[in-house]
Formats: C-alpha cells, sequence, structure tokens
C-alpha cells in the first residue's frame, strides 16, 4: 500500500532548553520537517536542527497573544493535508502541561497520520540540572507535579497532601510563587522546608535560589531571567548539597563541556 | 589552570529504551567515555554508542545479585581518579527512582567531578508513547509519580490522595499490582477507574494494557515481557482514545519510522 499524500504530524519536546538535551529522534525530526510550529520559548539553537523548514511561532511572543489552540490544530491539519511534514515542536515534553493530548485527539479525530516524541520535562531534568534529584532514598520516595495554571487542583492537591510525604514541584510562573507559599504554609509545611526555584534551566538565562519555603515568595528575580518559566521545588531534596553549574557540572574546570 | 587527572563521571539518563530517545549530549558522553557502568536493562543498541569503552553490568542480571550500591560508588571513584571518563548509565532518568542523588552525594565527598545529564523518564515517556497524556486540559491538572519499593510511601501517598484528582504514575513491578489496586480501591477509586499497564516502553518487549481498574490485578502478562519494567497508569487519561503503536505513531504505514 503506498500512500500518495505523505504528510504527518510529529508532535515533538524539545527539553528545558540547551539542543543537547534534544533526544536523537527529535533532532532527526527537525532535520527533515518542511514546517515548524513552535512554542515562544524554544532556542534558536534548537531551531537550527530544522534547516530546510519554514517556521511558525505560535507561542505568546513580544506583546503577540498565544495563537487560539483552535487554530493551531487547524494549521497542523491543512499542512499535513497538503503533503507537508510538521513538527509541533514545544519546550519540556508535550504531554506535561503541553496540550499535546489535545492535538494528538484532533489530528486523530482528522485522520491525520501523527506521533509523539518526548522530551525531558522541565519538571524533572530543570531540578536535575540544578542538583536537585525530585526522589532520593531515605528522603523522598515518590513526587508530584502541579501548576499553577489550574488554581483549583492546585489547592485541592495541597490541602490533601500530608506536608513532607512526596516532593511537590511546580512548573509555574514566579509571579504565582507568593500564592503557593501562602497554601503551603496554611496547610502546615514548616516554614523552614527546604524550597528551590529554577528559572531558565538549560538556557543562558539561568537562574537558581535555594532557601527556605517561607522565603520563597519575597525572591527578587533578575530582571534577565523575570520572563522565563520557572520550576519550584519543595522538600528536604532541595537541601541536598549537590552543587551544579549552569551545564549541570560539578565544576567547569574539571568537566568538559 | 590545567588538571592532570582529567577524570570525571557522568550520570547519564538513557530513557525508556530505544537508542533514538537519548539525548544528543548522552550520546556524545557515551562516545568519550573509557567505562560504562550501567544498569540490566540498558540496551545493545544504546551501550553500541560507546565504541570505545570498557563496559561493567552492575544491575541485576541472570540470577546474579545487583552489585551493592556502595560498590558502585567505590568503581565510580576510583576509575575518576585514575583519569578515566566514566558514564554511569541508568534507564530512564538517574534522578527519578535511580540513586542517582547518592552518586552525586558521593562523589561530591570525594572531590570527584561530575555532571547530571538527564533522560527522558520512564514516568512520562513510557505513558506518552502509549498515547497517554499524564496532564490534560479539563481532566487531569497534575500528576504523582510513586514506586512500590517505598510500600509505606506508596500506601501514605494513596491514603492521602483524594480518588482522581491527580493522575497517578507507578513505576513498579507487575506483581506488585496486585497490592496497589487492592489499596486505591479500599480508597474509594472507582472500579471502573480508566487504568493502563505499559510494560518495556521503547523495547521490542513492548506490551500494553488498558482497562479498569478493578481489572489490573487480573492482567496476564506474556512471558517474553513479564520481567520488563512496568509503569502503571490509573486515571481518566488511560481512557483518551489515543491510540500508538511500538514507536509512538498512529499508523506505521503514514509515519515512517
Amino acid at each position: 500500500m503506498t500512500t500518495r499524500n505523505a504528510g504527518f504530524v510529529s508532535l515533538v519536546g524539545a527539553g528545558p532548553g540547551h539542543p543537547e538535551h534534544l533526544t536523537q529522534k527529535a533532532v532527526r525530526r527537525l532535520g527533515e520537517a518542511d514546517l515548524v510550529l513552535h512554542d515562544a520559548l524554544v532556542s534558536d539553537g534548537v531551531l537550527a536542527f530544522a534547516a530546510g523548514a519554514e517556521f511558525l511561532c505560535v507561542g505568546k511572543r513580544a506583546g503577540r497573544p498565544q495563537t487560539p489552540q483552535e487554530t493551531i490544530e487547524r494549521l497542523l491539519i491543512d499542512a499535513a493535508r497538503r503533503g507537508r511534514r510538521v513538527v509541533r515542536l514545544k519546550g519540556g515534553d508535550p504531554f506535561v502541561f503541553g496540550r499535546g493530548g489535545e492535538e494528538a485527539l484532533a489530528l486523530s479525530a482528522a485522520g491525520i497520520p501523527f506521533e509523539v516524541v518526548p522530551g525531558l520535562t522541565t519538571a524533572v531534568a530543570a531540578p536535575a540540572l540544578a542538583g536537585i534529584p525530585v526522589t532520593h532514598r531515605g528522603t523522598s520516595s515518590g513526587f508530584v507535579v502541579i501548576t499553577a495554571a489550574d488554581e483549583g487542583a492546585c489547592d485541592a492537591t495541597i490541602e490533601a497532601l500530608p506536608p513532607g510525604l512526596l516532593t511537590l514541584v511546580a512548573m509555574m510562573s514566579v509571579q504565582s510563587a507568593g500564592r503557593l507559599v501562602g497554601c503551603l504554609l496554611a496547610r502546615g509545611w514548616p516554614a523552614g522546608t527546604p524550597a528551590a526555584l529554577v528559572i531558565g534551566a538549560a538556557t543562558p538565562r539561568l537562574w537558581t535560589w535555594r532557601g527556605r519555603l517561607a522565603d520563597l515568595s519575597r525572591v527578587v528575580i533578575p530582571d534577565h531571567s523575570a520572563d522565563a518559566p520557572g520550576t519550584i521545588v519543595i522538600g528536604e531534596v532541595a537541601a541536598l548539597p549537590i552543587d551544579l553549574d549552569e551545564e549541570g557540572a560539578s565544576s567547569a574546570a574539571a568537566v568538559p563541556s
């Protein structure tokens, strides 16, 4: 059976930022792409792998609003129907707060062939590159990942979860941190619970803070990192003495880049 | 400043299985390695990238027990001190139930330069490649990742978490599934809650089951997949109609491998 129209869509995770954290399959699909629909936060170094592609930024950028989700899905479907090899490129993983599931359902309903190419989720990779393991024997036997985008679910999770039982990873804008800290303290998390904030992991805008939960809402972010996505980690793992530089290495002098 | 002894250790995640899911940095470090200490479940296709390295399997294999953690740490430290470029290669991500934190602390205490190279965690990638997004707008605003290896924390998490609030991802042997299902039903999760079991994701031993929570403990695994690591997903996202083949594609005929 041959297919005259060879168009298809790859839902690709770009990982936390640096091109070296792309998977080999992501690199290959970018290299084969005719069209790349990407979020605003995907770096130029990542896009450079799609040398033969047309680019369309569908994220929030330079004061312009995000392209509506239905429009993105329509663009994917139309391009694949015209026989184009399309990459839908998202920061992190497409299935972790990435709306990849919605796009997969839309493509499926439209009869468009598609695939999922997972990427490193920022929920795990941003803490890891800052030296924080989300699990650690004797300290944390599991982790929960939430976002501030859904305040109801975020509040219900914090209300249900006994303080300190699991590592809490919150993917959210730094502006939302104050509300999160208030909820956690009201739920009985000790003010001295170790906390960390990692902004712009694996990018030149990396900025990391470690301290006490109660101080998290008073952290002042440098201007150059202020609008990069943030990952908050709450729990004892945030206090493990593992110090890494911006490339995830313990010593730039001794670990070659 | 020059360093006469250029030895260092890379704690590398191999992702869920197939070499295409390795990151570019993981591939590069494997290519530069003198010595690779790897878990039993890392595939030959992944190890093939370390063409110039000596290999040491430190995982449980063919009836031989796992190398004790202290021995692994001693091997890493000694090899780096002899100037070797060492890769400690783990399935999934080194910091998600991978004991990477323990190794990072040991290396740090010994003054050995090291780095973290995150990999795709099976907790997210195994469901994704089976068509299950761990988050989905309107269905799941977050997820919790646990393991059966720590029964106390597993039980405490299930006890605390209101049924259906978050997607539950359990990384465990299939033998532990029965106990997990019993705990969830006792906590009030409806018997009909969608559930999925993904074994050997991104490997030739892939085997996927989808059904109802109450039926999960009665699933019969084919022999060839029985000892591969399993990822269990409980929650409405497991019922989303996204069907993918063993390469994460909706149609092998239309999406080129």
